[in-house]
Parts: structure tokens; sequence; C-alpha cells
């Protein structure tokens, strides 16, 4: 646990906590004050204590969202800036802040807005009411092309490093890059579309969104113990994987240290970098390749997720039992020099392609402490060698600066990189 | 209850009713007969009876999927046929039948295939083992384009009628049509896209995928007394809809009759129609609308839901008391001599498009006796006058006959249409 983190009992629902005063019925409009018992679970706390209703600590010395139990459901947003005005960013991001505190407390948008305002748009667009909070947590992140506005050209840090072209890519720039995202999970997708619908009511005419994703089931785990989730090939993904409780791994190779980057980048310490990669899996060809030949795709076998030759899917990977290109064999810490990512990524289905192919794959999330040492070097290995790539194409691609988490109720999004110079 | 429906206790895994034989590792393959006890939810029985992991029993005088409590999550998907072998297709819908039989269950697909046949593709593509039943329904029907096909063409029910151009449409012909459609309805998504997943690669080379559909909230409430799902404008749906236990009312406006149409149609007793319509809500000018234009233009108040004067959501409304153009007092049979839908619709968010808008809206479902007399008239009346045409879209549409229920264990999906001629 962090230092500011707390665990409470309880679980409001939203609906308890608003009223609309349009009609003139206020439904309890006097517990949209901030005197409220709240669920609090830490954000890397113990998952077991946390209910579906629950509420993740937003305050904290890294932000949730990122060792945080991951929770079922994703909407990702990634964000253009609009305006030249750093005042005014600033406040948006301020602003911004105070609207994710009480999203992922469960409350609606907006202090004092329920009384009768019925002539001005309501804070809160209302479609969470009555829903739990839902485990939501919102994570910001600050693209490359960020830093070329604002006068943050110094602050750059050099673990954010522009993604190569890597063999087989072939991205859409419309689902490519972005000046900034927000990472919105949550056990209940209406509260996670909901979230990044405020902000982006909030942000208008200062950002704009430029792509979203949203993700339906999610392919890793970070919780030691509980049932490893199945990606579209069907196979138990995630189950080698930083788990939140991993105090040391996170440090070694997720959160920023201390004297990571040069001067410049001490604003980072404790964050993280955030690469993002929309990824089709080809369902069809897949489904039509024999088991063996999926299984040796992986390294894994597909009921169990026992590494090749093992029984268990916990037991320790004996690497040169799978073949040379197998996707674990090529992916392992012990084959590439001790390479290790948090992986955090979700399942989607987008509908259909021109083809009536289901436009279906991953959306790959991973964390790690400097991008040059975590997914780049990786994915050279695998963009050149990895079997899996004949069943698979990166379409979607963007790297995010994710700042360190915000620690009380006066800090902010952003506050260390915007405040410590013009 | 239909005549062929019972509950029973228990809600079994996925997981264990199956054993991978690929890396020699079986898991109980034993299991995967058919010698199980399963949990089976009948499909108009009260839902507080059904936990997350139950099972609604797929036989039945109507298909599951209608009058059935509604599920969290929907994958919709339109088919268009790629055979023109009779026999062929027949066989398709025998085999959907027996896929769709086991995954409502919890099963996998395929009884025999999990004990080592490691050069064969896998039966079931494997991304639902290890997940309950979520109350997986899945529904089929039949457009109007497949009576072209098969020599099908005197078996058109006239209640499957084309829908007119409306005032305001805007279709996307890439999301209109289809000669067959399967709604996958379930509490767990995953579970759901598997379903149409496996009926997708069962199709293969017989039909193809035109368009699909992922909702990843309900709004529409078939269940008396459970709470109303709001939709992306943030109101209460479904208020008044027709609930899944009231029997009067879903035979005289949903069921089709025993006499409903010409001799033809007798194959359809016990069906009914779908209309489908994907359905923009523009979310940015909706979001800075005052509040009380927002609920002048449903009639209804924001946060409760009651209709306008009244102080409570399940309030008989008072139509002269909203707005002329009102939603609600357009929609209400009282005003349009009593047309009466089921409305089974979900939201929907597909990311964003070119303008940085968020590609939301209502993914409409309504099912009804006659098309004639459910969905043609109301939408003639609410294209014409409805204040919502202003924030809203329709861009996608399709119509399906959808047959009665599979009876037992020997019937399939379209028996009666395909038996009775050549
Ligand atoms: C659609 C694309 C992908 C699929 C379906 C996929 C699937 C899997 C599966 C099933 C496993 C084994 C279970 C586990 O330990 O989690 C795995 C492991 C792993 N994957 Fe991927 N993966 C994909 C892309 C990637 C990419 C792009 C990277 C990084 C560049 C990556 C990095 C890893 C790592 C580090 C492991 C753990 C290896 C170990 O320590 O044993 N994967 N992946
Ligand atoms: C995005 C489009 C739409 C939205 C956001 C929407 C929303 C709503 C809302 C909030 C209600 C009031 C609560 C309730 O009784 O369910 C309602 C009622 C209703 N709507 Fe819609 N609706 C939409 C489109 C349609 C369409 C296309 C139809 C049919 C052609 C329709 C038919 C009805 C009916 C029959 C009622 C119940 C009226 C009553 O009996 O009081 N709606 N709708």
């Amino acid at each position: 646990m962090t230092e500011t983190q707390e665990t409470k009992g309880g679980s409001p629902s939203r609906r308890a906590l608003i009223g609309w005063g349009g009609a003139g019925l206020a439904l309890g409009a006097a517990a949209a004050g901030g005197a409220m018992a709240m669920a609090e679970v830490g954000n890397d706390v113990d998952p077991a204590a946390a209910d579906m209703g629950g509420a993740v600590e937003f305050h904290g010395a890294h932000q949730a969202g990122i060792a945080t139990p991951v929770q079922d459901r994703l909407h990702f947003a990634a964000f253009d800036v609009k305006t030249d005005d750093r005042a005014e960013f600033v406040q948006m991001l301020k602003d911004w802040t105070e609207a994710a505190r009480r999203m992922t407390a469960g409350r609606p948008v907006g202090e004092g807005a329920y009384g009768g305002l019925a002539e001005a748009p309501p804070d809160d667009t209302g479609e969470a009411l009555g829903l739990k909070p839902s485990r939501l947590t919102l994570t910001i992140g600050f693209g490359p092309s960020l830093f070329d506005k604002f006068g943050l050209h110094g602050r750059r840090p050099a673990a954010l490093a522009d993604l190569p072209a890597f063999p087989g890519d072939n991205l859409d720039r419309a689902r490519t890059g972005g000046d900034l995202c927000v990472q919105a999970c949550a056990d209940d997708p209406q509260v996670a579309v909901h979230a990044i619908r405020n902000l982006a009511r909030i942000g208008f005419g200062k950002v704009a969104v430029r792509w979203s994703q949203l993700g339906f089931g999610k392919t890793s785990s970070t919780t030691p113990g509980a049932q490893t989730p199945r990606n579209l090939f069907g196979f138990k993904d995630g189950t080698r994987n930083i788990a939140g409780t991993e105090s040391d791994r996170l440090k070694k190779h997720v959160w920023v240290g201390d004297g990571d980057g040069g001067d410049g980048d001490a604003w980072m310490t404790g964050g993280s970098y955030l690469v993002a990669r929309r990824i089709r899996m080809n369902i069809e060809t897949w489904d039509r390749t024999p088991l063996q030949e999926q299984e040796d795709i992986f390294g894994r076998d597909k009921g169990e997720g026992a590494p090749v030759g093992k029984a268990k899917e916990h037991d320790k990977p004996f690497l040169k039992a799978m073949k040379p290109d197998a996707h674990v064999r090529l992916a392992h810490p012990d084959s590439n020099g001790g390479i290790t990512i948090l992986r955090r990524g979700y399942s989607f289905t987008d509908g259909t392609d021109g083809l009536g192919r289901l436009d279906a794959g991953l959306f790959f999330l991973a964390y790690q402490r400097d991008v040059r040492e975590g997914f780049i070097p990786l994915q050279r290995r695998l963009s050149a060698h990895d079997a899996l790539n004949e069943y698979i194409q990166h379409v979607g691609s963007a790297v995010f600066a994710v700042p360190p988490g915000v620690r009380d109720s006066g800090d902010w999004w952003g506050r260390a990189l915007f405040s410590k110079e013009a």
C-alpha cells in the first residue's frame, strides 16, 4: 500500500449520491456533498477484499490502473490538444483531476449542480447514475507530441522514445499517436464509457478525441491465484505477468526510479511508460489451424496453459523444449536478457471488416520503466521471429509517459510537469 | 413457462466440462459427455432465480432471447448466404442448432473432439472455457432476402414487410440487411462473442458475416421490479416495456398467432418479427443541451424517470402534460392507436468517427407480431415529429422473421420453414 491509501467498508451506489432538480424532484440532493462514507480499496491491495461494486483509491504514489488488479472492461481514449493557451490547458487538467477523483469514488461530476439549474446542461451526463463505482480507475498519459507544445521541449523524458517501424506493422494513422491518453478500466463498461465521455465533455474546445478503443475482455492477469483469462485465440493470457503485489518486480521493471532520467525527467519519478498497440487477430485463419500447431506457436497447451512438457499452468517453462519461434520462448525474460513488462491488455471486437471477417483482436497495453529497454527490444525480436506473426497484424500504435499518482486533494494530473518551469 | 422448460440448480463452469488432449493433458475429458447436471433457468421465468452463471433453457415454444430477462451484453451478427445448395444450408442450420444447444448450456462445441485430435483444428475456439453459461441466449432470424433463395419464394410472411425509407434515415449499406441473423445475449461479453464466432466458423463457406454489432449495456428492462438501465443520454430506458412475465401482452403484441398470416405463414406460429436499427446518438450536442430541454424532449425527468408532472418512474404518464413532440408522448400506445412493441436494445460505442466524436448510440432491437402494425407505423410517426430527431440518426437497418422455438433435441432452427415443401 502506498502512503495515502486506506481501505474502508461499504460501497455506495451512484444513485444514492445524486439528485436532479430539473422537474422539481430532488432525490436526496443533500447527499451529493462531500461527507459520505466511501468504499476505498487501495489500488494495489489484495483484490479478494474488493467486491464488484468497490471503489479503487484515486490518490497514491502511483496512478491506479497499472498495478491495480485488472478490471473486466476498458475504454481507452487518445486525445489531441486543440488550444495553445497553456493556462487553459492546465486548468483543464485540474478539472479532469477533480472529475476523476469524483467518478472513481462513484460520484457524479460536479458538486453543486443538482439543485435546479434546469437552464444549464447537467454537469454529469447521467448514464452511470445508479451504478456502483465498479473499481473504476482513470490513468492519464502524455504522448511525445505534447512535448512540442506549451514550451515543454526540454521536459520530454528520453525513456519516452518514439517507436520504430517494426516488420509487419500496418498502422492506421487514425488509430495511432495522440497528445495525451486516458485509460479507463472498470468492471462495468457503462462506467468506463461514462468516465471518458465526461472527460471529453469537460475538455471540449481544449482537447478532442483522436481515437478510442473499447475492450470487452481482459487478456491479462495481475492477480496471483486468480483464474487466468483467455484471449481470442482461446489461450490463457497473462500467466507470467507481474502481479500488483510484487513490489520488487514493479520497482525494477515498471515504476520510474529516482535518478532514472537526466535532470529534466525528475517529474516522472513514480510514473511509468505505456505502449498501446491495436493488434488485429486473424480469427478465421486461426480457427482452421490444427490444435498441435496452435500449441506449438505459443509453446503452451491450450486446455491447461502449461508450458511444453510440463503439467501445470504455473510450472516453470523449459524454453528449449519449445520450437525456436514459439511466442513464449521468444518473449520470456530468460531468452532475451531479462526484459520484463507489465501487460494489461483487453480483447476487442469492433464489428466486421469489408471482407466479412470479424475486426477483432488484442488491444495490447504494456507498462514499463523505459520503453527503450522494454517494448522496443522485445517487439524487435517478436516482429522478426514470432510464429504468431502469421496470424496477427499490428494496426494501431501509441506511446505515453504516465506521470506518478496524484498525492492528495490539492494535487492534479501533470502538476510536476507543468509547475517546475515556464 | 413453456411446456419444455424446467428449472434446476447449480451452474457448471465451462472449464469443468472439457479436456483438450493436444499436449497429452486431458482435463477430465470424460466430463465432456452428455450426462451432466445443468443449470437451467426457463427463458421467461423470474430472473431473481437466475444467478449470473445460470443457463437459460434453449428449448421451448418460443426462442429464448425475446421474453427472456435482458442480459447485460450483446453480440449481434447478420449473415449472407454463400451457397445455393439447399441441403448444405439445411445441414448448417442443424449444426448451428446443435452448437447453440451446447453453448447456451455452457458446454463447448463438439462432443468427441477433445481426446487427442492434435492434427485437426479444435471443434471449439476455446476462449469461453472456464466461463459460466452467463445466461447466454441465441436467437435466429431470417431476412427478406433469404426468401429469394432455396425455392422459398412462396413462404415469405406478409408480416415480414420491407421497411420503407423514413425521413432522416442515413443508412450505411454495410450495416443494413442480411439473409439471416443471430442475436447473442449474455451477461459476459466473451461468452456472446464466442458464440457468434463459433457459429461463423461452423458456417464457413455456407454463410459469411455481413455486419455485426457489439452492445455493451442494455437499454431496456423486461423485468418488473428490476432497476431500469440508463441509455447514453442518461435517461432510464425501458420503463414502459413488455415484461417477460406478461403473457397477455406478449400473446397480443409479440408472438405470432395461429391464423395470423395466410396459409404459407403457419411455420411462424410462436415466432416473432425483429426490427434492428443502428441509431447514432449525437452525444456531444446532447451534453451541451440544458437539462430542462432534455427532459422536455423525452417527457420524463432525468433523475427519477417520472413522466411530466408525476413523482415516480412507474406512475401512469399524463400525455397532455408533455410537449406535443415529446418522444414518450408520441411513442405511447394511448396516442397511436395501441401500437406496442417489445424493446430489447443495447448501447454501443465503436470508437470515434473522423470528426473526433464518439461513434456511439443505441442498437435498437424491437420484437413484434407484425412489422406492419408495429415498427413501421410507429417509426413513421416518430421520424416525422419526434423532438429527439435533432440528436439522433438512424444509420443501419434490418428486419427478420424469428421462427418459433426449437422444441426438443430432435428439432432444429428453421425446420418448419424448410420441411414443408420443395
Ligand atoms: C495478439 C498478440 C498476442 C497474443 C495473442 C499473445 C498471447 C500470449 C500468450 C497466450 C502468452 C502465454 C501466457 C502468459 O504468460 O501470459 C503470452 C506471453 C507473453 N507475451 Fe504475448 N501475445 C501477443 C502479443 C505480445 C506482444 C506484442 C508482446 C510484447 C512485445 C508480448 C509479450 C509477451 C510476454 C512478455 C509474455 C510472457 C512470456 C514469459 O515470461 O513466459 N506478447 N502472450
Ligand atoms: C436513440 C433513440 C432512442 C432513445 C434514446 C429512446 C429513449 C427512450 C426513453 C428514455 C423512453 C422512456 C422510458 C421508457 O418507457 O422506456 C422511451 C420510450 C419509448 N420508446 Fe424510445 N428511444 C429511442 C428510439 C425509439 C424508437 C426508434 C422507437 C420505435 C420506433 C422507440 C419506441 C419507444 C416506445 C414504444 C416507448 C414507450 C412509450 C410509452 O409506452 O410510454 N424509441 N424511449
